[in-house]
């Protein structure tokens, strides 16, 4: 039964079932905000992920991803970012399970700060610090690091969609930038 | 569309259909852990659900259920306080969204200290004050309240399955007991 | 020996004496963001003092004292909420201990995003629900109550010195606002 | 006025003055859990520093120690963790000020579960992950590896002192152990 596992990578749900799944039930999340830190585990930076849409548009995104079925959300939040980052960028999961705050993507905009048209999506957000070579996968154009000074500026925050520029911010926040 | 919301106070998924996802997406919960504060917010009592199965065993349980469709996380705790505790039991969920920790319920044993044999359930775990008067509801025969040093005791501990008795070692670590 | 312990509400510390502690010993201080809450736990508004100073400059504070010796930090929360927001408040201290961030303040400006010209203070900082009625008291003109979205103006923020509109923002993004 | 900051590395507060403030301001500490993690972050042994008192008793300790004047939170968790586990240890700063919990060690025994006869110690307690190697330095003989399950045993938390065994309960609570 190992194609049913997390381990496998994938998802065993067919892509319809899942399409049904997502009108009906809350989908489990995960979000990362990669960030450099110094010998002290001061945020030095922060990676922001660089995206291009079909009609040419730049977007910034966190690491994000669903956690599978049986799958432990410290193995998807590895998995989502040696997926995004690289299979080099040596990420430092957390010791605690404890996440700094939740994000709730509604299908419905206005209904907290986070949108996703396509689900009902509850996330469990985490700062991770990365001390390997991240390099962009599949999607992503690069990976972008910005100092937490940087990460204000309104035009990047305008680069980010679905809340996530809301996300970045409490997450600064928690680690005291 | 109002009998699809969460605010109908029950799922719109057919049965089947809901024990079809639940072998196939994890399943949000959340778990609650109903305390009496003093003026300083100090833990002086937790309450605990007491049933009797079918088999005639004594068990005791954290107020816990899902996440619907569309609702909030917060929604959704006070929805379970009140369906437990009864609608007198003035709740005060926590300003804050940030669980003291997450409960991961495996179908399998022994992958983590938590184990639903019908699902794998992630659920956010949160320490509640109620401050009015609770009465059990549905299934439950009596709440009982113990100080933190009886929730010690390793038979009260035993009375509770699913790991809930490590959550509640959880909780209370968390506020400091 | 009861006039040396906190509970007679007064450090027992000289001033002198407690001035030449400042320079060398960091301070131990509690801040609070008083909030209302709806019956979800979602805060509605946020309360900040107002003050006068002998310029006649307008400046808005948090909560915010001193832990005495021998007082629990849960008990320096509760004795400085009373003292600034009055006896019938009915502030709900928090059951856990962990607070949502400390704030450094250093007497060297730049070195943290918090500033005290007369010392160095690590606060620990907390969002608590206040109930009750507020009343200004001491050197208070007036409790004001901001909405979420109102504390975000740059006017508002900038009445607020040595750093305590930071920390406004860090409570609020701990909050989920 | 290097001679007067914290990187100096030692506190310019004579001994007897030292002695004096300790019997009137609560002093700020921090207190370290040395973690060693696998690639998902989960804990999978926890530090403890063996001593022998002068009458021959074994002790077993977290890193602990105080915050100097002037010097940041996080920089006296490096210098303690340096200190007790030597230059190699690599510790891993949480990128987070927020910690887990605080432990507060009054004089009286009893106050809380922490006890220090000595003064009133509020200490700010964080898990942090070493990747080095540790060696014992100063006055620990040993530093010793166990598992989250070994620290369970009766015999080893009797071998800890001032409410620390507690503590230990606490963070391996917070780290989902």
């Amino acid at each position: 039964m190992t194609s049913t596992t997390a381990e496998s990578g994938t998802s065993w749900l067919a892509p319809e079932e899942l399409d049904a799944a997502r009108q009906r039930l809350p989908m489990l999340y995960v979000d990362a905000i990669p960030v450099r830190v110094d010998a002290q585990g001061q945020c030095t930076s922060v990676g922001l992920l660089l995206r291009v849409t079909g009609k040419g548009e730049i977007t910034r995104a966190l690491v994000s991803g669903r956690v599978l079925y049986h799958e432990r959300v410290r193995a998807a939040l590895l998995r989502h970012l040696e997926k995004d980052l690289g299979p080099l960028a040596l990420p430092r999961i957390p010791p605690s399970p404890q996440p700094f705050t939740i994000a709730e993507y509604f299908p419905t905009p206005g209904v907290t700060a986070f949108h996703d048209p396509r689900q009902h999506a509850v996330s469990l957000a985490y700062v991770v610090p990365v001390e390997g070579d991240c390099t962009p996968q599949q999607d992503a154009l690069e990976i972008n690091w910005f100092t937490p000074e940087e990460t204000r500026s309104e035009s990047l925050l305008a680069e980010m969609t679905s809340g996530q520029g809301v996300l970045l911010r409490q997450g600064l926040a928690h680690v005291g930038c």
